[in-house]
């Protein structure tokens, strides 16, 4: 199951609407098929494991990250079809699919063709796997994580609005990282006229997964996809994971409407003094109400920088 | 050596002019005699090992975190003297005494007279545990610790003064541990006027190690020591160890004028937006200059808060 769990990760932020699974096959304690749910969401873990596993998936064991599709989509066959034509012998999954044309339906009939099933291994895990997906599910709308490079005393820019650079070199490819990890980028108009920034993913390798840009704004801009509210983001198509970038003003409507997820904080050991706070109004009335909605996932060194990931708590 | 640091780290912030010094006595492998500086300076380490010790002082061991003084002073005796009248065969020493009083002599008078002398060992805690001494004495002032208290988006207080409270119990408690590590706190006019706070050590067993209250001002105020700018802290007598406790005027002076040596930033999970900034201008003209002045010497969680100690790099 780690092996799939890895195999889902390179998922991350491209498959949607799909969720992002991985996929092994094993037959006599040696792995005859790979697969994890490629970009745009198709061909399916399952389906791409099984095609290179070809007759040796007979008898074998999958692993699976989610519950095998049950419904046939025009885009493709179902899983549970495919598994069961194989002759796969035992299915080990880490948590059901909340999709309703699943939802039980892919255990129970891959049960009923005479398979093993086993479910609720790694869950935990699986389920932070595909947070995007399950974001949307629940709440009708992408993940979305804001990212805020500050000092310490919380700086964004000096008061003349310089900015390059807070964070050092590992901070940014980090960045880039994460973004390559998001199916799109969001700034506001403020940002764009300021800094024209590119929000591609500059890092070796990588440089083909640089996520759609979004912009926050009320008229439309050439080479950008625009929304006109923080709540429009539940209608951007085939985005679970959303990345803003800033400014303050946008961070705060997106604080202010409840509808950040995740909060990534790489802060430098400098102080600015007078300067550009990383937030406006966020439309907090007492101090009361700031507590409690934040707990710390992660967090590392990138260089003299640290790294901070605060989830909704 | 251990044991004598820690007897030293007794006397951190109660002891100026004088360094905070620890000292053990051992002879035949037990434990004859424990001292340590007591507050304002008097008795010494040593004088109180060797009281402690007596007779069996003869033939031990001294283990100090600095160099014996070789020096009589009006208040007392030279500890080195005392060291040789009571026949102590051997001195193991962290480091030399920078006062140019002692400055190696107290080493070269224990040899001549017989004694074994070894110095340099766990030199570079010792230093940090007198490091209000040192700073004294390199810099003609007291090392300034600052402390702020912030949320992750460096706020000190909402738009409307409100701030209590960013920071939870566990690291209000260890502010108070911190104010009774140093002689005195200081705070500018405005805090005194928006939160008369008391400033003193509120912890069992601690209440009576509150420091002095130093007040930044140009008016006199009762029951305040007041000094008229940042720089006049050279001037206040017996402070080697003085923390600035705010608001973000009085904490900008300080760092404009290079003034602050250690920075102790308490951090909250929370946002709060539109606030009180923890710091105003501190004389950036660019960002660049910025960069490469504090480095991260401690860090950890108090309760869901995070401490961080940064030091001049």
């Amino acid at each position: 199951m780690g092996v799939a769990l890895a195999l889902a990760d390179r998922g991350v932020g491209r498959t949607a609407p799909n969720p992002n699974v991985g996929c092994v096959l094993v037959r006599d304690g040696r792995v005859v098929g790979r697969g994890w749910t490629q970009a745009g969401g198709r061909p399916h873990a399952e389906a791409m494991a099984l095609a290179q596993a070809g007759a040796a998936a007979r008898g074998a064991t999958a692993y699976v990250t989610l519950e095998p599709c049950a419904h046939i989509s025009p885009r493709g066959p179902a899983c549970t079809d495919l598994l069961i034509a194989a002759g796969v012998a035992r299915i080990v999954a880490a948590m059901g699919d909340p999709d309703p044309r699943t939802d039980g339906l892919g255990f129970s009939r891959a049960g009923a063709a005479g398979i093993a099933v086993t479910t609720g291994v790694r869950e935990e895990e699986a389920r932070r796997m595909i947070a995007g997906f399950l974001t949307r599910r629940a709440r009708g709308r992408p993940l979305v994580t804001l990212k805020l490079a500050t000092s310490l005393d919380g700086m964004i820019a000096r008061a003349d609005g310089e900015s390059r650079w807070i964070t050092g070199p590992q901070a940014r490819a980090h960045t880039h990282l994460e973004r390559s990890r998001h199916e799109a980028i969001l700034i506001g108009r403020g940002t764009l006229e300021a800094d024209a920034p590119r929000l591609d993913v500059r890092l070796p390798g990588l440089e083909s997964r640089s996520p759609r840009r979004i912009l926050l704004s009320r008229t439309p801009e050439t080479g950008w996809e625009t929304i006109p509210s923080p709540a429009a983001i539940a209608d951007i198509p085939s985005v679970d994971r959303l990345m803003v970038e800033g400014g303050a003003q946008t961070a705060s409507a997106f604080l202010a409407a409840d509808l950040i997820d995740r909060l990534l904080l790489y802060r430098a050991p400098i102080l600015i003094g007078e300067g550009r706070s990383a937030l406006g109004d966020i439309g907090l009335t007492r101090l009361a109400e700031a507590h409690g909605r934040w707990r710390l996932t992660d967090a590392r060194m990138l260089g003299s920088d640290r790294l901070e990931v605060y989830e909704r708590a």
